[in-house]
C-alpha cells in the first residue's frame, strides 16, 4: 500500500493512495497521524471501497510525518559517491542524524539560508521506516513497515566547519520528504535512485550499489541501540550530488529539485 | 524551583522538591509529564501549600523525561578536555547527538555493553533545557527553562569507528539525566562539575572553562535551526575522562558513577 498525510482544508488526515485517488482512512483507523499508525506495530486493517476519496490533484501532500527522534542517516553508502567527496572515513559505516524540526513536505519550500551557508546540496535517498521496534534485530523483514524519499539537504561548508555533519544537515527545512510511504510488497528491488535539478539528471543510481545493503544496516544499527517503530533511516545517496561536480555547483534560490525513485514517487522541492 | 519526575506506585508523576521533600504538583498542571510543562512555554504556576507531599526518599526518581528529537551534545567545549583527547576538531564547535532512546534516570543501571565495546566511558556535563521554542535566538535567557545534570555515556572504540559520534554515544542507557532540573534563579553561576567513579574523583571543573559559554552555543546553534522548548543540550565535559588517563581507564561491571553540579545535585548510576 502507498500511504500518505496530505491536508483538506488545513485539516491533517492520513491517506492511502490507489490510481489517481487518495482514500482518506482517518476514522476508519481513528487518528489523523501516520506515525501513530505506524507505531501500533499491526498491519493497519483499511477498507477502501467506504472511505472518502479525493482526486490526488486536489489535495495538499505533505510529509508523512515528523519522527520522535533525529532522523537516523547513513553516509558514503555508494561506492562512487565515496569517490566524488573527500575520502575521510571511506570504508567506514558513517552515521549521524538531522534534526525532525527540519522534515518538510514534498511541495515545500527548502529555505537557501544564505546567510549562513554559500554551499547547498542535495543528497536523494531511500528511506526506511521501522514498522516495529526492537534491539539486535536478526529477521530484519519483520521491522520494516516501508520506504519512502528523503532529501538529505546539506550546507556543505557548514558540514566541514564543525566535523560533525549534525549542524551542517539540520538547518529548518533541510529534510524534505515523501510523498509515499510504500509498504515492500509493493516495491521490487533494487530500486532506481534519480535526482533532477532544473530538469537535468544529476543522480542516476541503484539500492543495488549500496556499500552496505539495507539488511545490514538495520542490524548494526539496531545493536545495542532499540529502533522503534517510526524510526526513519536514510540510506544514503548515489553519486552526481553537486558538490562532487567539477567545478562544484550548488543550489540556488529557484532551483527546483525533484527525487525519483522506482515504485515510490517523486518528491519535488524548489529552493527559495 | 527544582522540578523532577518521580514515580509512585509505578505511575509517572511531576514534582517540586523543596527541602527534603517531593511536592506532587501533578494535579495542579493537569497533566504527569514534565515536557508538558515545559513545552507550554509560560512560568508554571504551582501553590507547594496546597500540594500533596512525600519524602524525598520515599519515591522513586526517573529522568525528567524523554525528549521529542534527540539529545544535542556539544563536544570540546573545555580546554583541559580537549588536550586530554585527540586534536581533530579542537578549536571548531563540534555538534552531535544521542538517541533519545538513550535516556534514562538518576539511580537507573548504565548498561556495559560488552559484546560492542570494550572502551566505555563517562562525561559528566550541565544541559540546557530550553524553555522557549526559537530560531536565531539572541535574548538567550528567555529561552531557557533550567539545568540539569547528564552523563554522556560514550563508547571511544566505537565513536571513533563510525567517525561520526552517534552510534557511540547512543546505546541504550547511555544517557542518564536528572534528578532535577532547575530553574536559573537558583543556581549561581560558574558551577562546580564533578564526576566521582567508585569514590575516587575523576573530574573537577567549572562552568567557567567552556570555551564557548552557554549564551554563544544556543546562539550559534540556533541559527537557521529552531530550537524547541524541551529540546536538551549538554554543554560538554571538563577534563578527566577515563579515555584521558595514562593508561586509560574505562568503565567497568559493578562501577558506580556519580556527577554532582553545584546548585542541582548528583546523577548516580551503576554499569551493570
Amino acid at each position: 500500500m502507498k500511504w500518505c498525510s496530505f491536508q483538506v482544508e488545513g485539516e491533517q488526515r492520513v491517506g492511502v493512495v490507489a490510481g489517481e485517488f487518495v482514500y482518506d482512512v482517518s476514522n476508519q483507523l481513528h487518528t489523523t497521524s501516520l506515525l501513530e499508525v505506524i507505531a501500533r506495530e499491526f498491519e493497519p486493517d483499511v477498507d477502501l471501497d467506504v472511505a472518502p476519496r479525493s482526486p490526488l490533484n486536489d489535495v495538499t501532500l505533505v510529509a508523512p510525518y515528523r519522527p520522535l527522534k533525529n532522523v537516523i542517516c547513513i553516509g558514503k553508502n555508494y561506492e562512487e559517491h565515496v569517490k566524488e567527496m573527500d575520502t575521510a572515513g571511506a570504508g567506514k559505516l558513517v552515521i549521524f542524524t538531522k534534526a525532525p524540526t527540519s522534515v518538510v513536505g514534498p511541495g515545500a519550500v527548502v529555505e537557501r539560508h544564505p546567510e549562513l551557508t554559500e554551499q547547498l546540496d542535495y543528497e536523494g535517498e531511500l528511506a526506511v521506516i521501522i514498522g516495529k521496534s526492537g534491539r539486535d534485530i536478526d529477521d530484519v523483514d519483520a521491522h520494516i513497515f516501508g520506504y519512502t524519499i528523503l532529501n538529505d539537504i546539506t550546507a556543505r561548508d557548514v558540514q566541514k566547519q564543525h566535523v560533525q555533519f549534525f549542524r551542517g544537515k539540520s538547518f529548518d527545512t533541510f529534510c524534505p520528504m515523501g510523498p509515499y510511504i510504500v509498504t515492500p510488497d509493493e516495491l521490487e528491488f533494487p530500486l532506481t535512485i534519480q535526482t533532477v535539478v532544473n530538469g537535468e539528471t544529476r543522480q542516476d543510481g541503484s539500492t543495488a550499489d549500496m556499500i552496505r545493503p539495507i539488511k545490514e544496516l538495520i542490524r548494526t544499527l539496531s545493536k545495542g541501540m532499540t529502533l522503534e517503530a517510526g524510526d526513519i533511516i536514510a540510506t544514503g545517496t548515489p553519486a552526481g550530488v553537486g558538490h562532487g561536480m567539477k567545478p562544484p555547483v550548488y543550489l540556488q534560490s529557484g532551483d527546483t529539485v525533484e527525487v525519483s525513485i522506482s515504485g515510490i514517487g517523486t518528491l519535488k522541492n524548489v529552493i527559495v
